[in-house]
Protein backbone atom coordinates (compact mmCIF):
# COMPACT_ATOMS: atom_id res chain seq x y z
CA UNK A 1 0.00 0.00 0.00
CA UNK A 2 1.45 3.42 -0.86
CA UNK A 3 1.58 5.53 2.05
CA UNK A 4 0.27 8.74 2.68
CA UNK A 5 3.50 10.51 3.35
CA UNK A 6 2.47 13.01 6.48
CA UNK A 7 4.25 16.04 9.00
CA UNK A 8 2.99 17.11 12.77
CA UNK A 9 3.27 20.74 13.14
CA UNK A 10 3.49 21.48 16.54
CA UNK A 11 4.15 19.15 19.50
CA UNK A 12 2.14 20.01 22.57
CA UNK A 13 -1.25 17.79 23.84
CA UNK A 14 -2.33 17.46 20.57
CA UNK A 15 0.70 16.80 18.66
CA UNK A 16 1.71 13.78 20.87
CA UNK A 17 -1.77 12.61 20.39
CA UNK A 18 -1.37 12.91 16.55
CA UNK A 19 1.99 11.23 16.04
CA UNK A 20 0.07 8.36 18.58
CA UNK A 21 -2.90 7.97 15.80
CA UNK A 22 -0.68 7.81 12.78
CA UNK A 23 1.38 5.55 14.03
CA UNK A 24 -1.68 3.46 14.57
CA UNK A 25 -3.35 4.06 11.21
CA UNK A 26 -2.12 1.37 8.31
CA UNK A 27 -1.61 3.89 5.52
CA UNK A 28 0.52 6.86 7.03
CA UNK A 29 3.99 7.34 7.28
CA UNK A 30 5.67 10.05 9.25
CA UNK A 31 7.97 12.55 7.53
CA UNK A 32 8.94 14.77 10.00
CA UNK A 33 7.83 16.92 13.13
CA UNK A 34 7.97 20.84 12.78
CA UNK A 35 8.57 22.23 16.22
CA UNK A 36 9.53 26.05 17.22
CA UNK A 37 12.67 24.74 18.58
CA UNK A 38 14.38 21.96 16.99
CA UNK A 39 16.95 21.26 19.08
CA UNK A 40 14.59 19.93 21.94
CA UNK A 41 13.89 16.61 21.22
CA UNK A 42 12.20 14.34 23.28
CA UNK A 43 12.63 10.98 23.81
CA UNK A 44 9.98 9.50 22.06
CA UNK A 45 10.89 11.39 18.98
CA UNK A 46 14.50 10.27 18.88
CA UNK A 47 13.64 8.06 15.72
CA UNK A 48 12.24 10.99 13.79
CA UNK A 49 13.32 14.09 12.04
CA UNK A 50 12.66 16.94 14.09
CA UNK A 51 12.53 20.22 12.04
CA UNK A 52 11.84 23.78 12.37
CA UNK A 53 9.99 24.55 9.31
CA UNK A 54 8.02 22.68 7.12
CA UNK A 55 10.40 23.69 4.31
CA UNK A 56 13.11 21.18 5.56
CA UNK A 57 10.98 18.32 4.94
CA UNK A 58 10.72 16.94 1.79
CA UNK A 59 7.47 15.09 0.14
CA UNK A 60 5.36 15.97 2.34
CA UNK A 61 1.54 15.52 1.53
CA UNK A 62 -0.72 16.15 4.33
CA UNK A 63 0.37 18.60 6.93
CA UNK A 64 -1.70 17.71 10.51
CA UNK A 65 -1.72 20.98 12.46
CA UNK A 66 -1.13 21.25 16.38
CA UNK A 67 -0.03 24.44 16.94
CA UNK A 68 -2.80 26.94 18.88
CA UNK A 69 -5.77 28.06 17.25
CA UNK A 70 -4.91 31.41 16.30
CA UNK A 71 -1.67 30.20 14.44
CA UNK A 72 -3.66 27.61 12.18
CA UNK A 73 -4.59 30.36 9.18
CA UNK A 74 -0.11 31.23 9.33
CA UNK A 75 0.96 27.88 9.09
CA UNK A 76 -2.06 26.45 6.86
CA UNK A 77 -1.65 29.10 4.23
CA UNK A 78 3.02 28.53 4.43
CA UNK A 79 1.85 24.85 3.71
CA UNK A 80 -0.86 25.45 1.41
CA UNK A 81 1.51 27.75 -0.58
CA UNK A 82 3.84 24.77 -1.07
CA UNK A 83 0.86 22.34 -2.39
CA UNK A 84 0.73 21.13 0.78
CA UNK A 85 -2.26 19.51 2.31
CA UNK A 86 -3.39 20.89 5.56
CA UNK A 87 -5.90 19.42 8.57
CA UNK A 88 -6.52 21.16 11.51
CA UNK A 89 -8.67 21.45 14.60
CA UNK A 90 -9.75 25.59 14.51
CA UNK A 91 -11.82 26.15 17.34
CA UNK A 92 -13.18 29.46 17.23
CA UNK A 93 -16.80 28.35 15.97
CA UNK A 94 -17.51 32.25 14.94
CA UNK A 95 -14.62 32.78 12.47
CA UNK A 96 -14.81 29.41 10.61
CA UNK A 97 -16.43 30.73 7.43
CA UNK A 98 -13.78 33.42 6.76
CA UNK A 99 -10.85 30.82 7.76
CA UNK A 100 -12.44 28.45 4.98
CA UNK A 101 -12.66 31.43 2.42
CA UNK A 102 -9.29 32.44 2.79
CA UNK A 103 -7.86 29.11 2.92
CA UNK A 104 -9.75 27.87 0.05
CA UNK A 105 -8.34 30.86 -2.07
CA UNK A 106 -4.86 29.66 -1.31
CA UNK A 107 -5.61 25.82 -1.55
CA UNK A 108 -7.15 26.21 -5.25
CA UNK A 109 -4.20 28.02 -6.06
CA UNK A 110 -1.75 25.77 -5.28
CA UNK A 111 -3.85 22.45 -6.62
CA UNK A 112 -3.82 21.27 -2.25
CA UNK A 113 -6.53 20.76 0.43
CA UNK A 114 -7.41 21.96 3.43
CA UNK A 115 -9.69 20.33 6.26
CA UNK A 116 -10.48 22.73 8.36
CA UNK A 117 -11.74 22.93 12.02
CA UNK A 118 -11.68 18.82 11.92
CA UNK A 119 -11.77 17.75 15.94
CA UNK A 120 -14.71 16.99 18.10
CA UNK A 121 -16.37 20.38 17.89
CA UNK A 122 -16.30 22.05 16.01
CA UNK A 123 -15.90 18.86 13.91
CA UNK A 124 -17.72 15.47 14.82
CA UNK A 125 -20.84 17.10 16.78
CA UNK A 126 -20.84 19.49 13.52
CA UNK A 127 -21.25 16.41 11.25
CA UNK A 128 -24.02 14.61 13.93
CA UNK A 129 -25.79 18.50 14.10
CA UNK A 130 -25.54 18.28 10.24
CA UNK A 131 -26.98 15.41 10.16
CA UNK A 132 -30.14 15.28 12.54
CA UNK A 133 -30.84 18.28 10.65
CA UNK A 134 -31.67 16.32 7.79
CA UNK A 135 -33.25 13.58 9.61
CA UNK A 136 -35.31 16.51 11.23
CA UNK A 137 -34.89 19.93 9.00
CA UNK A 138 -37.65 21.66 12.28
CA UNK A 139 -36.70 21.43 16.05
CA UNK A 140 -33.98 22.55 18.00
CA UNK A 141 -30.79 21.01 18.23
CA UNK A 142 -28.64 21.27 21.88
CA UNK A 143 -25.30 20.62 22.34
CA UNK A 144 -24.57 20.04 26.40
CA UNK A 145 -20.46 20.42 27.05
CA UNK A 146 -18.86 17.96 29.83
CA UNK A 147 -18.45 17.56 32.72
CA UNK A 148 -14.70 18.19 31.10
CA UNK A 149 -12.02 20.58 31.40
CA UNK A 150 -12.61 23.45 28.71
CA UNK A 151 -8.82 24.64 27.28
CA UNK A 152 -10.33 28.01 26.18
CA UNK A 153 -11.74 28.83 29.45
CA UNK A 154 -8.78 27.69 31.26
CA UNK A 155 -6.65 29.92 29.58
CA UNK A 156 -8.68 32.75 29.87
CA UNK A 157 -8.70 32.40 33.85
CA UNK A 158 -4.56 31.88 33.63
CA UNK A 159 -4.39 35.23 31.85
CA UNK A 160 -5.85 36.91 35.11
CA UNK A 161 -3.81 38.68 37.71
CA UNK A 162 -3.36 36.72 40.94
CA UNK A 163 -3.84 33.48 39.31
CA UNK A 164 -0.90 31.17 40.05
CA UNK A 165 -2.76 28.00 37.84
CA UNK A 166 -6.06 27.77 37.38
CA UNK A 167 -8.70 24.55 35.25
CA UNK A 168 -11.74 25.75 34.50
CA UNK A 169 -14.45 22.70 34.33
CA UNK A 170 -17.59 23.04 31.91
CA UNK A 171 -20.46 21.39 33.71
CA UNK A 172 -23.53 20.51 31.64
CA UNK A 173 -27.11 21.77 33.19
CA UNK A 174 -28.89 20.88 30.17
CA UNK A 175 -30.30 22.87 27.13
CA UNK A 176 -26.58 24.38 25.52
CA UNK A 177 -26.76 26.14 29.61
CA UNK A 178 -23.25 25.30 31.17
CA UNK A 179 -21.89 26.05 34.70
CA UNK A 180 -18.64 26.91 34.77
CA UNK A 181 -16.70 25.12 37.91
CA UNK A 182 -12.98 27.38 38.30
CA UNK A 183 -10.14 25.79 40.55
CA UNK A 184 -7.10 27.98 40.97
CA UNK A 185 -3.84 28.39 43.43
CA UNK A 186 -3.43 31.95 43.98
CA UNK A 187 -0.15 33.83 43.86
CA UNK A 188 1.10 34.81 47.14
CA UNK A 189 0.16 38.93 48.22
CA UNK A 190 -3.28 38.47 45.98
CA UNK A 191 -6.76 38.52 47.99
CA UNK A 192 -8.94 35.44 46.69
CA UNK A 193 -12.42 37.11 46.79
CA UNK A 194 -11.21 39.78 44.27
CA UNK A 195 -9.22 37.74 42.03
CA UNK A 196 -12.53 35.33 42.04
CA UNK A 197 -14.52 38.52 40.78
CA UNK A 198 -12.23 39.16 38.44
CA UNK A 199 -12.50 36.22 36.83
CA UNK A 200 -16.42 36.25 36.89
CA UNK A 201 -16.10 39.77 35.07
CA UNK A 202 -14.10 38.27 32.78
CA UNK A 203 -16.03 37.96 29.02
CA UNK A 204 -15.47 34.18 28.78
CA UNK A 205 -17.51 33.89 31.95
CA UNK A 206 -19.65 37.09 32.72
CA UNK A 207 -22.69 34.83 30.95
CA UNK A 208 -22.48 31.74 32.60
CA UNK A 209 -22.80 30.90 36.59
CA UNK A 210 -19.65 30.62 37.70
CA UNK A 211 -17.66 29.19 41.09
CA UNK A 212 -14.63 29.99 42.03
CA UNK A 213 -12.56 27.87 44.08
CA UNK A 214 -9.14 28.18 45.50
CA UNK A 215 -7.35 24.57 45.98
CA UNK A 216 -3.52 24.02 47.21
CA UNK A 217 -2.32 21.54 43.77
CA UNK A 218 -4.80 22.19 40.21
CA UNK A 219 -2.05 19.41 38.89
CA UNK A 220 -3.80 16.72 40.92
CA UNK A 221 -7.59 17.70 39.17
CA UNK A 222 -6.19 17.51 35.85
CA UNK A 223 -8.20 14.84 33.63
CA UNK A 224 -8.12 15.09 29.94
CA UNK A 225 -11.93 12.90 29.80
CA UNK A 226 -14.57 15.44 28.60
CA UNK A 227 -18.27 14.60 26.88
CA UNK A 228 -20.87 15.47 24.99
CA UNK A 229 -24.74 14.79 25.44
CA UNK A 230 -26.12 16.35 21.90
CA UNK A 231 -30.16 16.25 21.50
CA UNK A 232 -32.37 17.23 19.29
CA UNK A 233 -36.42 16.54 19.45
CA UNK A 234 -37.82 17.56 15.62
CA UNK A 235 -40.33 17.29 12.84
CA UNK A 236 -39.63 15.21 9.84
CA UNK A 237 -42.01 16.05 7.23
CA UNK A 238 -45.25 16.70 9.06
CA UNK A 239 -44.51 14.14 11.77
CA UNK A 240 -43.91 15.83 15.20
CA UNK A 241 -41.87 14.53 18.31
CA UNK A 242 -38.86 13.09 16.75
CA UNK A 243 -36.23 12.28 19.34
CA UNK A 244 -32.52 12.08 18.97
CA UNK A 245 -29.64 12.10 21.20
CA UNK A 246 -25.74 11.61 20.72
CA UNK A 247 -23.49 10.69 23.38
CA UNK A 248 -19.66 10.51 24.05
CA UNK A 249 -17.05 9.80 27.16
CA UNK A 250 -13.69 10.43 25.63
CA UNK A 251 -10.21 11.38 26.07
CA UNK A 252 -10.70 15.17 24.44
CA UNK A 253 -7.29 15.59 22.76
CA UNK A 254 -7.09 11.79 21.81
CA UNK A 255 -10.19 12.56 19.66
CA UNK A 256 -9.48 15.54 18.66
CA UNK A 257 -6.36 13.88 17.28
CA UNK A 258 -7.67 10.86 15.63
CA UNK A 259 -10.57 13.09 13.46
CA UNK A 260 -7.19 14.87 12.54
CA UNK A 261 -5.60 12.06 11.33
CA UNK A 262 -9.18 10.37 9.38
CA UNK A 263 -9.53 14.14 8.11
CA UNK A 264 -5.63 14.01 6.35
CA UNK A 265 -7.10 10.54 4.69
CA UNK A 266 -9.99 12.55 3.35
CA UNK A 267 -8.14 15.55 1.66
CA UNK A 268 -5.78 12.97 -0.53
CA UNK A 269 -9.61 12.11 -2.37
CA UNK A 270 -10.87 16.11 -2.20
CA UNK A 271 -11.05 18.41 -5.49
CA UNK A 272 -8.18 21.53 -4.24
CA UNK A 273 -10.35 23.97 -1.49
CA UNK A 274 -10.96 24.43 1.74
CA UNK A 275 -13.41 22.08 3.31
CA UNK A 276 -15.16 21.53 7.02
CA UNK A 277 -16.39 18.04 8.21
CA UNK A 278 -19.97 18.41 7.00
CA UNK A 279 -18.92 18.90 3.22
CA UNK A 280 -16.92 15.63 3.38
CA UNK A 281 -18.28 12.02 2.73
CA UNK A 282 -17.89 9.90 5.64
CA UNK A 283 -16.15 7.17 4.06
CA UNK A 284 -13.24 9.08 2.76
CA UNK A 285 -12.42 9.63 6.41
CA UNK A 286 -11.83 5.41 6.54
CA UNK A 287 -8.73 3.28 5.72
CA UNK A 288 -9.43 0.07 3.15
CA UNK A 289 -11.40 -1.00 0.57
CA UNK A 290 -14.23 0.97 -0.28
CA UNK A 291 -17.00 -1.53 -1.67
CA UNK A 292 -15.59 -3.09 1.75
CA UNK A 293 -16.63 -0.53 3.99
CA UNK A 294 -20.05 -0.49 2.52
CA UNK A 295 -20.78 -3.51 3.00
CA UNK A 296 -19.21 -3.70 6.48
CA UNK A 297 -20.90 0.01 7.55
CA UNK A 298 -23.59 0.64 5.62
CA UNK B 1 -36.03 29.87 -5.60
CA UNK B 2 -36.40 27.24 -8.32
CA UNK B 3 -37.32 24.06 -6.74
CA UNK B 4 -36.35 20.40 -7.90
CA UNK B 5 -39.27 19.00 -10.11
CA UNK B 6 -39.82 15.22 -7.87
CA UNK B 7 -42.29 12.18 -8.68
CA UNK B 8 -43.00 9.85 -5.88
CA UNK B 9 -42.99 6.59 -7.36
CA UNK B 10 -45.71 4.00 -4.91
CA UNK B 11 -48.28 5.43 -2.65
CA UNK B 12 -47.98 2.84 0.62
CA UNK B 13 -47.14 3.78 3.48
CA UNK B 14 -43.49 5.48 2.81
CA UNK B 15 -44.92 7.09 0.04
CA UNK B 16 -47.52 8.73 1.70
CA UNK B 17 -45.16 10.37 4.09
CA UNK B 18 -42.72 11.08 1.20
CA UNK B 19 -45.93 13.29 0.23
CA UNK B 20 -45.44 14.80 3.63
CA UNK B 21 -41.75 15.48 3.58
CA UNK B 22 -41.99 16.97 0.03
CA UNK B 23 -44.63 19.30 0.75
CA UNK B 24 -43.08 20.29 3.82
CA UNK B 25 -39.44 20.97 2.22
CA UNK B 26 -38.76 24.82 1.01
CA UNK B 27 -36.90 23.41 -2.27
CA UNK B 28 -39.27 20.59 -4.01
CA UNK B 29 -42.34 20.67 -6.37
CA UNK B 30 -44.27 17.14 -6.99
CA UNK B 31 -45.09 16.57 -10.77
CA UNK B 32 -47.00 13.76 -9.91
CA UNK B 33 -47.47 10.51 -8.00
CA UNK B 34 -46.89 7.03 -9.64
CA UNK B 35 -49.33 4.20 -8.83
CA UNK B 36 -49.84 1.18 -10.24
CA UNK B 37 -53.87 1.67 -10.51
CA UNK B 38 -53.24 5.47 -11.72
CA UNK B 39 -57.44 5.55 -11.22
CA UNK B 40 -57.19 4.78 -7.42
CA UNK B 41 -57.05 8.52 -6.44
CA UNK B 42 -57.71 8.84 -2.98
CA UNK B 43 -58.67 12.03 -1.55
CA UNK B 44 -55.43 13.80 -0.38
CA UNK B 45 -54.03 13.38 -3.87
CA UNK B 46 -57.19 15.18 -5.65
CA UNK B 47 -54.50 18.04 -6.31
CA UNK B 48 -51.92 15.83 -8.13
CA UNK B 49 -51.22 14.64 -11.00
CA UNK B 50 -51.71 10.07 -10.73
CA UNK B 51 -50.52 7.85 -13.69
CA UNK B 52 -49.17 4.80 -13.85
CA UNK B 53 -45.87 5.23 -15.34
CA UNK B 54 -43.30 7.38 -14.65
CA UNK B 55 -42.70 8.24 -18.58
CA UNK B 56 -46.60 10.10 -18.42
CA UNK B 57 -44.86 13.16 -15.79
CA UNK B 58 -42.85 15.56 -17.53
CA UNK B 59 -39.58 17.28 -16.25
CA UNK B 60 -38.96 15.55 -13.60
CA UNK B 61 -35.97 15.75 -11.91
CA UNK B 62 -35.84 13.26 -9.10
CA UNK B 63 -38.06 9.69 -8.42
CA UNK B 64 -38.07 9.08 -4.99
CA UNK B 65 -39.16 4.99 -5.50
CA UNK B 66 -41.53 4.03 -2.03
CA UNK B 67 -42.05 0.79 -3.79
CA UNK B 68 -41.00 -2.49 -1.96
CA UNK B 69 -37.65 -3.18 -1.51
CA UNK B 70 -37.40 -5.96 -4.42
CA UNK B 71 -39.22 -4.05 -6.77
CA UNK B 72 -36.22 -0.79 -6.67
CA UNK B 73 -33.93 -1.88 -9.26
CA UNK B 74 -36.53 -2.54 -11.75
CA UNK B 75 -38.08 1.48 -10.85
CA UNK B 76 -34.43 2.71 -10.59
CA UNK B 77 -33.18 1.43 -13.45
CA UNK B 78 -36.49 2.35 -15.63
CA UNK B 79 -35.81 5.92 -14.29
CA UNK B 80 -32.59 6.62 -14.18
CA UNK B 81 -32.48 5.43 -18.12
CA UNK B 82 -34.77 8.43 -18.48
CA UNK B 83 -31.93 10.94 -17.21
CA UNK B 84 -33.86 10.95 -14.00
CA UNK B 85 -32.31 10.58 -10.77
CA UNK B 86 -33.38 8.37 -8.19
CA UNK B 87 -33.77 7.92 -4.22
CA UNK B 88 -34.67 5.04 -2.49
CA UNK B 89 -34.48 3.19 0.95
CA UNK B 90 -33.44 -0.45 -0.40
CA UNK B 91 -32.73 -2.18 2.83
CA UNK B 92 -31.19 -5.82 2.26
CA UNK B 93 -28.27 -4.90 3.69
CA UNK B 94 -26.49 -7.59 1.64
CA UNK B 95 -27.07 -6.84 -1.56
CA UNK B 96 -26.73 -3.03 -1.20
CA UNK B 97 -22.99 -3.50 -2.70
CA UNK B 98 -24.64 -5.20 -6.37
CA UNK B 99 -27.36 -2.48 -6.30
CA UNK B 100 -24.49 0.09 -6.42
CA UNK B 101 -22.99 -0.99 -8.93
CA UNK B 102 -25.50 -2.14 -11.41
CA UNK B 103 -27.58 1.29 -11.09
CA UNK B 104 -24.33 3.22 -11.10
CA UNK B 105 -23.40 2.02 -14.25
CA UNK B 106 -26.95 3.18 -15.66
CA UNK B 107 -26.65 6.30 -13.79
CA UNK B 108 -23.14 6.98 -15.55
CA UNK B 109 -24.56 6.05 -18.54
CA UNK B 110 -27.56 8.20 -18.62
CA UNK B 111 -25.53 11.50 -16.87
CA UNK B 112 -27.62 10.75 -13.64
CA UNK B 113 -27.97 9.92 -10.19
CA UNK B 114 -29.16 7.00 -7.65
CA UNK B 115 -28.51 7.42 -3.58
CA UNK B 116 -29.27 3.86 -2.47
CA UNK B 117 -30.60 2.47 0.87
CA UNK B 118 -30.99 6.44 2.00
CA UNK B 119 -33.61 5.41 5.26
CA UNK B 120 -32.55 4.97 9.11
CA UNK B 121 -31.47 1.78 8.82
CA UNK B 122 -29.38 1.38 6.24
CA UNK B 123 -28.95 5.11 5.58
CA UNK B 124 -28.61 7.40 9.24
CA UNK B 125 -27.44 4.22 11.29
CA UNK B 126 -24.47 4.14 8.39
CA UNK B 127 -23.56 7.64 8.77
CA UNK B 128 -23.07 7.18 12.80
CA UNK B 129 -21.47 3.87 12.35
CA UNK B 130 -19.18 5.32 9.79
CA UNK B 131 -18.50 8.67 11.78
CA UNK B 132 -18.10 6.32 15.10
CA UNK B 133 -15.10 4.51 13.02
CA UNK B 134 -13.37 7.77 11.66
CA UNK B 135 -13.59 8.29 15.83
CA UNK B 136 -12.43 4.93 17.25
CA UNK B 137 -10.99 3.03 14.26
CA UNK B 138 -10.50 0.10 16.32
CA UNK B 139 -13.54 -1.61 19.01
CA UNK B 140 -16.80 -2.57 18.13
CA UNK B 141 -20.03 -1.47 17.19
CA UNK B 142 -23.10 -2.59 18.30
CA UNK B 143 -26.73 -1.64 16.62
CA UNK B 144 -29.88 -2.25 18.72
CA UNK B 145 -33.16 -1.85 17.34
CA UNK B 146 -36.42 -1.21 18.68
CA UNK B 147 -38.94 -1.86 20.63
CA UNK B 148 -40.53 -1.66 17.29
CA UNK B 149 -41.90 -3.28 14.08
CA UNK B 150 -39.66 -4.58 11.90
CA UNK B 151 -41.34 -4.34 8.63
CA UNK B 152 -39.55 -7.21 7.23
CA UNK B 153 -40.07 -9.98 9.79
CA UNK B 154 -43.73 -8.99 9.81
CA UNK B 155 -44.60 -10.32 6.49
CA UNK B 156 -42.59 -13.28 6.67
CA UNK B 157 -44.88 -13.92 9.69
CA UNK B 158 -48.07 -13.42 7.01
CA UNK B 159 -46.52 -15.64 4.49
CA UNK B 160 -46.24 -18.85 6.69
CA UNK B 161 -49.73 -21.03 6.45
CA UNK B 162 -52.44 -20.65 8.90
CA UNK B 163 -51.77 -16.63 9.96
CA UNK B 164 -54.38 -14.14 9.38
CA UNK B 165 -52.62 -11.02 10.57
CA UNK B 166 -49.68 -10.51 12.05
CA UNK B 167 -46.95 -8.15 13.91
CA UNK B 168 -43.17 -8.76 15.14
CA UNK B 169 -42.36 -6.63 17.32
CA UNK B 170 -38.20 -6.31 17.57
CA UNK B 171 -37.02 -6.05 21.34
CA UNK B 172 -32.95 -5.53 21.68
CA UNK B 173 -31.63 -7.43 24.56
CA UNK B 174 -28.34 -5.60 24.02
CA UNK B 175 -24.89 -6.42 21.70
CA UNK B 176 -26.97 -6.26 18.36
CA UNK B 177 -28.84 -9.62 20.04
CA UNK B 178 -32.69 -8.86 19.66
CA UNK B 179 -35.88 -10.82 20.31
CA UNK B 180 -38.46 -10.99 18.42
CA UNK B 181 -41.77 -10.63 20.28
CA UNK B 182 -44.23 -12.26 17.38
CA UNK B 183 -48.40 -11.24 17.38
CA UNK B 184 -51.08 -13.56 15.33
CA UNK B 185 -54.15 -14.14 14.65
CA UNK B 186 -54.98 -17.48 13.64
CA UNK B 187 -57.24 -18.37 10.07
CA UNK B 188 -59.83 -20.85 11.45
CA UNK B 189 -59.25 -24.78 11.02
CA UNK B 190 -55.21 -23.72 12.48
CA UNK B 191 -53.56 -25.21 15.58
CA UNK B 192 -51.57 -22.43 16.82
CA UNK B 193 -49.08 -24.36 18.25
CA UNK B 194 -48.28 -26.15 15.02
CA UNK B 195 -48.24 -22.30 13.12
CA UNK B 196 -45.83 -21.08 16.03
CA UNK B 197 -43.61 -23.77 15.69
CA UNK B 198 -43.71 -22.83 12.11
CA UNK B 199 -42.86 -19.26 12.55
CA UNK B 200 -39.93 -20.25 14.82
CA UNK B 201 -38.46 -22.81 12.17
CA UNK B 202 -38.61 -19.56 9.28
CA UNK B 203 -35.11 -18.40 8.32
CA UNK B 204 -36.18 -14.83 9.77
CA UNK B 205 -36.89 -15.74 13.14
CA UNK B 206 -34.42 -19.35 13.93
CA UNK B 207 -31.81 -18.11 15.40
CA UNK B 208 -33.55 -15.54 17.77
CA UNK B 209 -35.39 -15.75 20.60
CA UNK B 210 -38.94 -15.96 19.14
CA UNK B 211 -41.97 -15.47 21.42
CA UNK B 212 -45.18 -16.43 19.66
CA UNK B 213 -48.42 -14.94 21.01
CA UNK B 214 -52.24 -15.43 20.07
CA UNK B 215 -54.28 -12.45 19.93
CA UNK B 216 -57.83 -11.26 18.81
CA UNK B 217 -56.95 -8.11 16.99
CA UNK B 218 -53.65 -7.63 16.18
CA UNK B 219 -54.48 -4.35 14.12
CA UNK B 220 -55.16 -2.95 18.11
CA UNK B 221 -51.12 -3.12 18.27
CA UNK B 222 -49.96 -1.45 15.21
CA UNK B 223 -47.69 1.17 16.70
CA UNK B 224 -45.22 2.63 13.88
CA UNK B 225 -42.96 3.82 16.54
CA UNK B 226 -39.57 2.49 15.99
CA UNK B 227 -35.91 3.03 17.70
CA UNK B 228 -32.35 2.75 17.73
CA UNK B 229 -29.27 2.64 20.13
CA UNK B 230 -25.97 2.08 18.60
CA UNK B 231 -23.16 1.92 20.92
CA UNK B 232 -19.07 1.69 19.72
CA UNK B 233 -16.12 1.39 22.16
CA UNK B 234 -13.24 1.84 21.07
CA UNK B 235 -9.74 3.09 20.37
CA UNK B 236 -8.58 6.55 19.03
CA UNK B 237 -5.00 6.27 18.33
CA UNK B 238 -3.43 4.19 20.96
CA UNK B 239 -5.96 5.43 23.68
CA UNK B 240 -8.35 2.82 24.91
CA UNK B 241 -12.26 3.16 26.20
CA UNK B 242 -13.53 5.68 23.85
CA UNK B 243 -17.22 6.00 24.63
CA UNK B 244 -19.80 6.63 21.99
CA UNK B 245 -23.81 6.21 21.94
CA UNK B 246 -26.50 7.41 19.47
CA UNK B 247 -30.06 6.90 20.47
CA UNK B 248 -34.04 7.72 18.72
CA UNK B 249 -36.77 7.39 19.12
CA UNK B 250 -39.16 7.78 15.84
CA UNK B 251 -41.98 7.28 13.65
CA UNK B 252 -40.29 4.85 11.59
CA UNK B 253 -41.71 5.70 7.50
CA UNK B 254 -41.74 9.61 8.77
CA UNK B 255 -37.91 9.36 9.29
CA UNK B 256 -37.39 7.15 6.30
CA UNK B 257 -39.10 9.39 3.86
CA UNK B 258 -37.60 12.60 5.52
CA UNK B 259 -34.28 11.25 4.89
CA UNK B 260 -35.23 9.92 0.99
CA UNK B 261 -36.23 13.80 0.57
CA UNK B 262 -32.95 15.18 2.12
CA UNK B 263 -31.73 12.45 -0.31
CA UNK B 264 -33.34 13.58 -3.13
CA UNK B 265 -32.03 17.46 -2.52
CA UNK B 266 -28.42 16.28 -2.18
CA UNK B 267 -28.77 14.01 -5.45
CA UNK B 268 -29.07 17.47 -7.61
CA UNK B 269 -25.67 18.39 -6.66
CA UNK B 270 -23.74 14.98 -7.13
CA UNK B 271 -21.61 13.39 -10.56
CA UNK B 272 -23.29 10.66 -12.16
CA UNK B 273 -23.33 7.50 -10.34
CA UNK B 274 -24.70 5.30 -7.89
CA UNK B 275 -23.99 6.64 -3.63
CA UNK B 276 -24.99 4.97 -0.39
CA UNK B 277 -25.39 8.24 1.94
CA UNK B 278 -22.06 7.64 3.93
CA UNK B 279 -20.41 8.35 0.36
CA UNK B 280 -22.47 11.98 0.31
CA UNK B 281 -20.95 15.03 2.44
CA UNK B 282 -23.74 16.05 5.18
CA UNK B 283 -24.09 19.74 3.90
CA UNK B 284 -25.67 18.41 0.57
CA UNK B 285 -28.39 17.11 2.51
CA UNK B 286 -30.18 20.56 3.93
CA UNK B 287 -31.74 22.80 2.32
CA UNK B 288 -30.75 26.83 1.93
CA UNK B 289 -27.20 28.71 2.08
CA UNK B 290 -24.24 26.75 2.05
CA UNK B 291 -21.71 28.88 4.30
CA UNK B 292 -25.14 30.41 6.67
CA UNK B 293 -25.20 26.02 6.71
CA UNK B 294 -21.20 25.97 7.77
CA UNK B 295 -22.39 29.10 10.47
CA UNK B 296 -25.19 27.84 12.08
CA UNK B 297 -23.57 23.67 12.20
CA UNK B 298 -20.02 23.57 12.05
Amino acid sequence: MKKVKAAVVGYGNIGKYVMEALESAPDFEIVGIVRRDAKNVPDELKNYKVVSNISELEGVEVALLCTPTRSVEQFASQALSMGINTVDSFDIHSQIVDLRKNLGKIARENNAVSIISAGWDPGSDSIVRALLEACAPKGITYTNFGPGMSMGHTVAVKAIEGVKAALSMTIPTGTSIHRRMVYIELKEGYNFNEVAQNIKNDAYFINDETHVMQVEDVDNLLDMGHGVNLTRKGVSGKTQNQLFEFNMRINNPALTAQIMVSSARASMLQQAGCYTLIEIPMIDLLAGDREELIKHLV
